[in-house]
C-alpha cells in the first residue's frame, strides 16, 4: 500500500518524554478522507497510554484523539466531504461494521473491538493507528464527523471526546428537560458535561471538593453547586436526582453520590479511577438504583452532539499550547492545572 | 382502638431463642381483612430481623412475611375478599399512597417508608408491626393478594416474599423470550428466579459454586449450569448474558460475573452481602454495564407473579417444618441446609 509521510509528535518508551518524529499514513483510498490538522485536544488517556499506564501501548505511540482540521485529499468515492470542509476525527477511525452492536450504530461498543484513533491496530498498513498529534491523518469517511462552521475550531477539539462522552450518556439515560442531573468533578469531561446536560434543559447540580470551582461551575451553566466536603451540603440533597456523570478518574467513594439518586435513578461512571470501587448492597438495592459505565458515544451521536454545540455554539474552555509544550502540558494536567483542556496548535508543529 | 389477642411466635432480645408469646391485632375496620394464617414461608430476613443484625429491631419481634390463610372476616367496606376466600400478605401491609412512587404503583419504593409487615411502625395500633408466625393477621385489602385455587398454598407462600423479589426484576429488566438470563445462588431466591425465568421464556444459566447443585438446577428448568469456580466454563460464557440475577447473600467477586453480560446488560442483586462489594470501572465503562439492586416488588407485581404461578403451576421447593422447629430451622438456614424454603405449618401453633 501506497503511504505518506509525516510529522507527528510521540513517546518511544513509557518514561520517555514525548518528541518529534516521522509516522507513515496511508495515501487515501476509495472512501478516504485525508485531513489537515489545524488543532488537537489533549485528553487524559493521552498521558495514559504515552506512559503505558493502562498496559498494552504499542511504541512509538502517538496519542491524540480531539482532532479538527481541513479535508486536503478525498478518495474516488467519498461522497460526503470534499476538499476544503472544516472536518474531525474522534476516538475511532473504524469498526467491524458487523456484529449486533455496529448495526445498531453503536461502533464503540463494537463486539469486534473498534479500530481505536490510536494504539489499535491499522488494518491497512498492519502496524499500530497513530493519533492527531500529527500533521494528516487519514481516515475512512464513515469515521469522519462535520464541524459546524460557527464554532471556534480550537475549542471546538475537544468535543470529540470529552463532548460525545458526556453527550452520550445523557442521552442514553434519557436526561433533559423535567430531569435533575448531578455532575461530579469539574474538569476536561465534567465542565463539557454541565454544558450540554444544561443546554439539554435539565435542572444541573455541580459537586466539587474544591470552593475555588463554586463560581466557575455557576458559569458554566450549574443551578446548584454543592461542595461535596460538606456532609450537611450532601444530606440535603438526598433522593433528589435523577442521574449522575461521574467524571472523577480518581479514588472517590460512589455510595456517597448513590444517595443523592432518586428511586430507579443512575450514576454513570465516565471518568475511570483504577482500583476498584467499593459499593455498598444497600445502597442499590432499596431503591432499585443503578451504577453503570460508560464510554464514548457512537460516530451518530458525535455528529449530533457536534450539531447540538453548533445550534448553541457551545465549546469547550480551552487554552491553546504548542506541540513543543506537550511535556509540560502533561505534568499541569498531573496537577489539575488547566482550564479545562488543553488543545495542541498544530500549526506548531508544521512550522 | 379495639383489639384481639392472638397467639405467635418471636423474639424477645437479639440472642433469644424465639418462643411463644401474645400479640394484639386491631379488630377488623372497614377495609380490613383478617386472615386466620396456615403457612409463613422463613426468610433470611426474618432470621436477620429477629437478631438484630440489620440493626433497628424493636422487640418483642415476630417475623414472617410469607403468608398464605384464609379470610376469617372482613370489615363493613371490603370489596375485593369475602370470607372463606384464600388469600395472602407478603413484605408490606400499607405504604404512603401518595408520593410519586406510590402513585405509580411502586409502593416498594414508597418515598415517605412504606409499613413492612413486621418491625416497622403500625399506624392504628402506634407499635411495631408484627409478621406471619401467628395465627392471625389483620391488613387493609389493597395489601392483601389473592392465591390461585390450583396452588399448593403451603408450598405457594414462599412466592410472596421470594417470588415478588425474583419476579419484579425480571420484569423490570425485561426478560423473557430472546434473553439469556444468569442466575447466580441457589438458594430460596435463586431457586424461584430459575423457575420464573425460564416460564417467561428466558434461556436459564445458572451459576453455582457446588458441583452437588448441577442437576438439582436442571431439574429446576436451567437450559446450562455453569460451575463458577472454573475459570474455563465461565470464560466459555464471557459477555453471553442481558441480565444477571445476583442471589447470593454472601460477599462474592461480581466483577466475575459483570464479565459474563453483554454490552448495556444489567447485574442487579437481590441477596444483600453485608459489607460492600469492590467494582472495577473497567467491569462497567467499555460495554456499559450497570450494576444494580432490587427489592421486593409491587403490590401489582406480586398478584401478577401469583396469578403466572397459577397458570404455569409454579410453587417453590419447601421443607414444611413445626413452629417449634423454627429456632433449629433457622440454624439450618444458615448451613444453607435447606431445598429451598422452610414454610412453618401453622396449624403447630394452634394445637
Amino acid at each position: 500500500m501506497r503511504t505518506i509521510v509525516v510529522k507527528a509528535f510521540g513517546a518511544e518508551a513509557p518514561e520517555a518524554d514525548l518528541k518529534q518524529m516521522s509516522i507513515e499514513r496511508r495515501e487515501t483510498v476509495e472512501k478516504d478522507v485525508e485531513i489537515d490538522i489545524f488543532y488537537c485536544g489533549v485528553c487524559h488517556s493521552d498521558l495514559h497510554t504515552a506512559r503505558n499506564e493502562w498496559k498494552g501501548t504499542i511504541y512509538p505511540n502517538v496519542p491524540g484523539h480531539e482532532i479538527v482540521g481541513r479535508v486536503a485529499r478525498v478518495g474516488s468515492n467519498v461522497a460526503k466531504f470534499k476538499v476544503g470542509d472544516l472536518a474531525a476525527v474522534g476516538c475511532m477511525v473504524d469498526s467491524c461494521r458487523e456484529c449486533e452492536q455496529c448495526k445498531q450504530g453503536n461502533e464503540q461498543y463494537c463486539e469486534n473491538g473498534n479500530t481505536l484513533t490510536y494504539n489499535s491496530r491499522d488494518k491497512y498498513l498492519n502496524k499500530q493507528t497513530f493519533g492527531g498529534y500529527s500533521e494528516r491523518i487519514v481516515v475512512n469517511e464513515d469515521f469522519v464527523l462535520r464541524v459546524p462552521d460557527n464554532l471556534d475550531p480550537a475549542a471546538a477539539a475537544p468535543l470529540l471526546c470529552a463532548g460525545v462522552t458526556t453527550w452520550s450518556p445523557l442521552k442514553h439515560w434519557k436526561t433533559g428537560p423535567n430531569t435533575k442531573v448531578g455532575v461530579v468533578g469539574i474538569g476536561g469531561l465534567g465542565h463539557m458535561g454541565v454544558k450540554l446536560a444544561k443546554a439539554m434543559g435539565a435542572h444541573v447540580v455541580v459537586f466539587t471538593t474544591s470552593q475555588s470551582k463554586v463560581d466557575d461551575a455557576k458559569r458554566l451553566g450549574a443551578d446548584k453547586v454543592v461542595l461535596s466536603t460538606d456532609k450537611e451540603q450532601m444530606k440535603a440533597n438526598y433522593a433528589s436526582l435523577h442521574f449522575i456523570l461521574d467524571c472523577v478518574s480518581a479514588q472517590h467513594d460512589v455510595n456517597a453520590y448513590l444517595r443523592l439518586l432518586k428511586v430507579d435513578g443512575t450514576l454513570a461512571l465516565v471518568g475511570a479511577p483504577e482500583h476498584p470501587l467499593p459499593i455498598a448492597p444497600f445502597s442499590l438495592i432499596p431503591a432499585r438504583k443503578n451504577f453503570a459505565g460508560s464510554t464514548i458515544g457512537s460516530i451518530a451521536e458525535t455528529q449530533e452532539m457536534l450539531d447540538f454545540c453548533g445550534k448553541h455554539n457551545i465549546t469547550a474552555d480551552i487554552e491553546l499550547i504548542k506541540i513543543q509544550d506537550i511535556n509540560n502540558a502533561y505534568e499541569r494536567l498531573l496537577k489539575g492545572d488547566v482550564k479545562y483542556r488543553f488543545v495542541i496548535d498544530m500549526a506548531s508543529l508544521k512550522s
